[in-house]
Order: C-alpha cells, then structure tokens, then sequence
C-alpha cells in the first residue's frame, strides 16, 4: 500500500527512511539567514540530497539554485523545475556531450575543467549543438584530487577557456573538501583561510589579465562560516547543513539532524538487541550510527542488513522501533529509493529519491 | 539511449556495472559441480545479487533455490519465476504479515525464527491467510548477532512452531559470517567445524525428540567447502562466489573476479590520476578496490564521485577507460539500479537491480 500524507510515522513498515521537515526547515533557515546577512549567495549541494522533492521544498524556502555532483543530478533537477545549476566536477568523455549541450539549452547550467582537452571537448559539443556553457576553473586548494594549481595554471586555463567557441568563462571553483570534519575549530579556520587567500590571489591573476571573473565559490557545511563574507567569494555551496548526520554534527551542533532510519527490533538477547536495518541502508563509511534520544544504548556492530545495538539491560520488546541517526547523510540518501518527509510523526509526503544509484 | 545487445563495452557511457558472464559461468559451474559430488544441495543467496536477470541465469545453469535476506528480495525472485526461496532472517511486524502470506500462497517459501513472539505472528498471520510457511530455527553459532543459542533454546523453538497452526517446522538454519573472511584456511576450518557440530548435535537433540528436521542449511563462500559434505548438512548458501570481489578473491583464489566498474580517466595530475566512479559506486566498507590488470596503479582515495589512483608515471590520457575491481560485491550490486551483462567485451543483456535500494 503506498504510503500517504497523514498517516502516523508508527503505521509504517521498517525500514523507512524518514526526513523531519521541521528541523530541515530550522536548518535552511539558520543558514540561509546567516550567508544573507554577509551578503554571500548559497548553492546548495544536491548530491546529499538526490531528492527533487526535497530540492523543492529548499526552493520554496528560497534557495533556488543547486551544485550537482554529477551530470545526472543536474538533469533530474531540470526536470523538477531548477533552472541555475553548477555541476561542480568535469564532464567528461563522448557519450556525454549530448546531453550536457542539451541541458545547456535548457537551464543557466555551469561546469568544471581542469584539462585543456576537455576545454576543446566542450567546445566542440556546444558549438555542435548552438549552445553555450559557462565554465568554471577548478583550483586545487589542498584536497589533492581534481583541479589546477592556483596562479598561473589557472590562468592559462581561463585563457583558452574564453578562446573556446560555445563556453564562458564564468570564475573559480574551489572546493575544501579535506577540512569540512576537521574536529578543531581553529585548526579548521586556519587551514581554510590558507586555502581562500590562494583562490583570491587567483581571481586577480586572472582579473589583472583582463579576463572577468563573475564567480567565486566553495566551501561545505564545515567551512561555510569562514567563507561567507570574505571579500571576493560570491557564493559558498554546502549540502549537508540540510539534513545533516551524527558525524557533522558533533563539527556543526548548531544544525539538528534532520535524517533517520525507521528499524524494527527483530532479535532480542540477553545482552544486545538487533535492528531490522544494517550498511546497505545505514551508510557507515563515516562511521557508527547513533540511536536517536538512548545514549545508553549503544550501536557494536553494522552488518549488512543488521544493526546490533548492546544495552546494560536490554530493555526493549520484538517489534519496538527505534530511529537511527546515520552517520553520513549523503551516502545514506544513496542508498535508497523513497523518503518519507513527516512533521511530528505525521506523514507530509513520500518522495521517490530520483539521484541515488545513479553516478553518469 | 538505452544499451542493446551486441554494443561494444567501449561504446558505453562511464561509470558502468559490468558483470563478464564468462567468469560468472565458470564460478558457478566450478561451484555447483563440486556440491554435487558432495551430496549437497545449492541455495545461492540473493543478496550478493539483487538482480532478477542474474538469479534467472544462475537457474538456467541448474541453480534454481535462492537465499533472500529480506522479504522484499523474496518477492522479487518469485516475480521473476523463481519458486523455491528461503528468506535467512526473521520477519517481524504487522506490515509485513499480509505480504509473507501472499508470497507463502505464491512459491516454496520459508522464513528463520528465534523469538516466540514471532513464531506466534506468523502463525496467526498464516492462519488468517490459509497459508502455511516452512520455518527453520536460527541457531547462532559464534556470530553473536542474530538466533537462539544451540541446544536446549533451540528445541524449544522448534516445539513451539510445531505446535503452531500455519507453520510447518522444516529445520535449522546456521550461519558462520564471522568466519567467512579469515585470511588463514586452517583456522577458518576448524572454527567452522566446532560450529557444525552444536548443529549437528541440535539436530540430534530435536530429533531425538520425535520432531523431523529436514533441513539443516548454512555456510558461504568462504566456508562452503568445509559444511558440503559434512553429514547431516543438506544445504549450502554462499553468494559472494557468482560474482566475487578483491576481498574474497584474497581468500577464495579458485573463483574470478566478474563484477567490475567501468569508469573513466577525469582528471590527471604529476604523481595520480582520478575516475569518474568513487564510493557512492563502489562500496569500500571492506576495503579499497584495485585497477583490473594494472597492479602498478593503487588506488589511494575514494571519495564519493571519485577513485584516486596513485602511479609511477602516470600513463593515462584524459577520458581513458579503467575497471574497477570493488573490495565488495554485494554492497557494490546494491549501489547501482542497473547492470550490463558483457561476453568478451560485448553487451549480451542490460539488467535492472530491481532489489537494490529496498530493505522491506
């Protein structure tokens, strides 16, 4: 039976994945307000969310604008209506080339480059198509995956960037992904500055060459603070702040975790009891979930379809629920295929997640 | 564009499931021979697949009984035709009764109890419904998890269930995953066999109390050599082995590798290059997954999007093809919602993973 608006959370099957709307709404609100005040726009990370429902309800609170992880998400917001999107990694390879010039046409859409030659890939896909691309150069802040040094290698890639046919060059993108769980504060502030002060000597490296620069944007929800506001960032581009996990928020308190599994005690023993959800629906590679409001009851061990949780006494019967809080709400999200969006206890919706499984 | 039968694996868009029929043929038959030399049946387990198009082909090579982990896998299989399943765990809640009855109706079905409470909801459920449902008693034997203790505990069980309208007693079920890993083979045979012998002499006590046990059913990839033969065992249920992974290759050589993940070359830097497929694609709950036939290239990061890859030189244009051999098969097939089918580099079948992303 599909599940319905109204309906008492109690009333459904195990596991569910379940969203809180309420605290969702607390979260984008407090930093929505927040980058507001210090004049920075937000683009919100779509790959922790994967849920075009979900992406509404964040428009209908006025953040319209989205990053996507991959060329897929990108397109699943399209269909939902989102019409300024930023797929913050290269897109790359022939297969993709139609369809990416095909969204061009469709919504103000941005890419990543960090390679001449899929400067010209572009190019040659959107003047094939009549469209036109904004590109942003990603700089390599310290993560040590993708993108160019800072300084010249930018440079010389925003250049060939405004040479290319069917692309413009819109600015830099640089992301700080090794510092977002960085559990000292300071620390945290220290090694982001770092990183901003070499995307700010970029920018005018670029600028002093003549070539404009209309974007600056990075940061996650470990960081955004310490990038919002600092003179020449346009934009920070967090995710997690949404529905946020018991990872982040022992770094980020000041947001509520929005996201849960509804699991069912299916075993009970001595001295432990087991859920009825385990990995394949509780991400762990961030670690342990908790349960939520039983400090005293603790999560040992994470099995596949299990999760065993010991307690001192195991004061629960057969069939009792219990919320867990996962401790990576973008791998979670992954996992599934529905969401159940309640307010205390009651169903508002059920979303299909349209994103997870899907990586083109 | 959808894929088709007869398209070269290099035509396809990154990143890609594949699955080489080829190999999973030789793992299957390898296995299913040597089970049959031993007198004992093959229940292949569903988890390590998800996929309908798979189990259909395991049963077209003679392999027609499947293990589900979950109700839902259940009622997969039988849509796909598939008549004999056994479901590994306990099923518990009101929301799943009319459902297991329904399925109990439709196929051979059977379901793993170790709590009266259960044992009395699917009687009455079973009743309500004029179905009758096998019911194995889960005996744990050193995994700590789930079961009742052998023995005494477990007879007691059994008794209950046969005195219970809709249930039928058929067995015992006993699994030894804590041992399925362990590098050292002495060690992991002999704690195998102190298992199976509280089997074995569970299965005395509860027949030695004039109950029938016709079932005795346990073991996976990584023990299933040390249960086959073993007398009083009647089934072995490994699933690792149709499609296998770098982790359980480390420990079961005899069996290839045929689950792979095409990905792509996006970036390229001095000292590593990065694939478009990362951890959201590629499970690494146990462990990082290696570059098929390049042993000199080590991956050294996964991130959600990305596989980092670590080599001296780096030899890889930009948009060169890799495969990506996951350290986990049966977190990996629940990641994705489709598969490619290929025979030496050639697509034979396009399958959904209509089980992946569903734990009800």
């Amino acid at each position: 039976m599909p599940i319905q608006p109204g309906q008492p959370l109690d009333a459904l099957d195990t596991p569910q994945l379940v969203i809180d709307l309420d605290v969702v709404d607390a979260n984008v609100r407090r930093l929505f307000a927040a980058a507001k005040q210090r004049g920075v726009a937000v683009r919100t990370h779509f790959k922790s969310l994967k849920c075009a429902g979900l992406a509404r309800h964040i428009a209908s609170l006025g953040g319209e604008n989205f990053l996507c992880a991959k060329l897929s998400e990108a397109e699943v917001l399209a269909d939902a209506g989102l019409s300024d999107l930023l797929i913050a990694n290269q897109v790359v390879g022939p297969q993709k080339m139609g369809r990416l010039a095909e969204l061009a046409r469709r919504v103000r859409l941005r890419a990543c480059v960090d390679h001449p030659e899929n400067v010209e890939q572009l190019s040659r896909a959107m003047r094939t198509a009549g469209a036109t691309l904004g590109v942003l150069v990603e700089v390599d802040i310290g993560m040590a995956r993708c993108g160019v040094e800072p300084g010249e290698p930018a440079l010389q890639l925003a250049r060939r960037i405004q040479d290319s046919p069917g692309l413009r060059f819109d600015g830099i993108q640089a992301y700080d992904g090794h510092l977002q769980m960085l559990p000292d504060a300071a620390e945290r502030r220290e090694k982001c500055l770092q990183g901003l002060r070499q995307v700010l000597a970029t920018r005018k490296l670029i600028e002093s060459a003549g070539i404009p620069v209309a974007v600056v944007t990075g940061a996650g929800t470990g960081t955004w603070e310490f990038v919002a506001g600092f003179e020449g960032v346009t934009e920070i581009q967090p995710g997690s702040f949404v529905l946020m996990d018991c990872a982040y928020h022992a770094v980020r308190p000041e947001f509520g975790c929005a996201l849960s599994i509804l699991a069912s005690v299916c075993s009970v023993r001595p001295r432990w009891y087991v859920l009825d959800a385990g990995s394949k629906a509780i991400s762990k590679d961030f670690g342990m979930p908790v349960i939520k409001g039983r400090p005293e009851e603790k999560v040992t061990r994470l099995s596949e379809e299990h999760t065993k949780v010991e307690a001192e006494p195991v004061a629960v019967r057969l069939g009792e629920r219990r919320e867990v809080l996962p401790a990576h709400c973008c791998a979670t999200m992954n996992l599934h295929r529905q969401c159940v969006a309640v307010r205390r206890g009651v169903v508002e919706a059920c979303w299909p997640i349209e994103a997870s499984g899907r990586y083109d």
